[in-house]
C-alpha cells in the first residue's frame, strides 16, 4: 500500500465547487499501524464542514484496482474517506441554476484526505489500489424508491474529459453506470424544497 | 481474505450482557467488490438498537494479525463494524452494579456484523488479518482529557480467561495496553450523571 502522511493538522480546502471541500485528516501512526478521526463534529464544524446529522454510514469494498463508481448525484450530503487503499475520486457540478454547472473536481484520497461533497454535486471515484474500502456519511436514508431522483452523468463524457489512472475500456464499471447520459443530456438537480 | 456471507438479512442478537447486541448485516456483493449499509438508522432503531447521535467517525487501521488493543471500557457508546479484513472481539462489563459485572462476550467480526457497544463495557480485538480496517461510531467526542475517565482491565487478565486466537506474547499490543489492572483491581464505571 502506498505510504500515508502521519500527523497531519486538520485542514479544509476549497475547491472551486461552492460547497464541495477537501480535508486534510490527522493520521496517527504507531507500530500497531494507524488511528484516525474519521470525523470529528466539533473540530470539522469548527473548520466549516456544514454540520452533518448523519443517519447512515455506507461503505464500499472494490476488490481491484480500476473498479470505477459514479458519477452519481444524490438528494443528500456526504461525507466521504477512505478505510484502506486508495482513490482517485472525480466530482461534477450537477446543480440546477448553478454558475459552475459542469465544472469537474478530481484529487486522489487516501487514508489522510476526506472529502464533503453537498446534494447536487456528482461524486465518482476509481480505486488505485486492489482491496481499497470506501466509506461515507450521509444525512438522508437511502431507497431504492429515491434512486429515482438522483441524477446521473456518464463517466466518459468527453466534454468532462476525465483523465481517469486506469482508462475505462480496463476498468471494471457496472452496467448501469456505463449508461448514463452525457452533461448536454443531463436534466440538473434541482433544489430542496423546503 | 476470508469470505464473507453476503445478502444475510439484518438481524440483531442478545449476548448474555445487558445491553451489547450483536448485527447481521446486509453484504451486497458484485463483480466489483461488495457494498453495505454499515449503520442505517432507521432499519437498526426498528430492530432496537439504541439511536446514536453520531459525533465521531473513528477507524483503526492494523497492518498485521495479531495486533491486540484494549480492554477499553469508555464513558460513550459505540457501534463498531469492519471495513476490512476481520477480528476476534471481546467485551467485559465493567459497570458498576451491573448483575454481571466480570462477564466476557467474544465472537468473530468481519464486515457482514456489527456489534454494539454501551458505555462501561469493555472493548478490545485482536486482528485475524493482515490490513484490517476497523471502524466505529460514537456518540461523545473523544479528548486526551476524558482518558482519565476510562475505566480499563487487562488483555491477559487469567479472571477473564479470553481464548486470544493469537497468543498475546506473539501479539503487537502498546504499552499502555500492557499495564491495565486485573479484574480484582478496576474501579468499575459509575453510572452516567443525569
Ligand atoms: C447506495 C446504496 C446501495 N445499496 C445497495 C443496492 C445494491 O444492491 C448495492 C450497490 O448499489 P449501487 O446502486 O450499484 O451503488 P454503487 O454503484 O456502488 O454506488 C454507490 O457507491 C458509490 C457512491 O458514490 C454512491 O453513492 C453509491 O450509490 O447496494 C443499499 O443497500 N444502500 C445504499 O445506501
Ligand atoms: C480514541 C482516540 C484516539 N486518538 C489518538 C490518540 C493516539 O495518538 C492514537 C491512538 O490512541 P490509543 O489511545 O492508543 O487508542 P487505541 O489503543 O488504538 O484504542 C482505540 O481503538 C480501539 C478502541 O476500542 C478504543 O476505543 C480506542 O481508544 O489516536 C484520537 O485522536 N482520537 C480518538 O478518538
Amino acid at each position: 500500500m502506498a505510504d500515508i502522511a502521519f500527523e497531519k493538522d486538520l485542514t479544509v480546502a476549497e475547491t472551486g465547487i461552492e460547497g464541495l471541500k477537501v480535508l486534510d485528516l490527522a493520521v496517527h501512526g504507531d507500530s500497531r499501524g494507524w488511528f484516525k478521526e474519521n470525523w470529528q463534529r466539533a473540530k470539522m464544524t469548527a473548520l466549516g464542514i456544514p454540520d452533518l446529522n448523519i443517519v447512515q454510514n455506507n461503505i464500499s469494498y472494490n476488490d481491484n484496482r480500476g473498479v470505477t463508481r459514479g458519477i452519481h448525484a444524490e438528494p443528500w450530503d456526504k461525507f466521504i474517506s477512505i478505510a484502506r487503499g486508495s482513490v482517485f475520486g472525480a466530482w461534477v457540478d450537477l446543480r440546477e441554476g448553478s454558475q459552475t454547472f459542469g465544472k469537474v473536481f478530481t484529487c486522489t484520497l487516501d487514508p489522510s484526505k476526506a472529502i464533503y461533497v453537498p446534494r447536487g454535486v456528482g461524486n465518482s471515484f476509481q480505486a488505485l489500489e486492489d482491496g481499497t474500502a470506501y466509506t461515507y456519511l450521509v444525512n438522508a436514508h437511502w431507497s431504492l424508491k429515491l434512486k429515482k431522483t438522483y441524477t446521473f452523468v456518464n463517466l466518459a463524457d468527453p466534454e468532462l474529459a476525465i483523465e481517469w489512472p486506469i482508462p475505462l475500456d480496463e476498468a471494471t464499471v457496472s452496467e448501469a453506470d456505463l449508461n448514463h447520459p452525457m452533461l448536454k443530456d443531463v436534466v440538473p438537480m434541482a433544489p430542496k424544497r423546503t
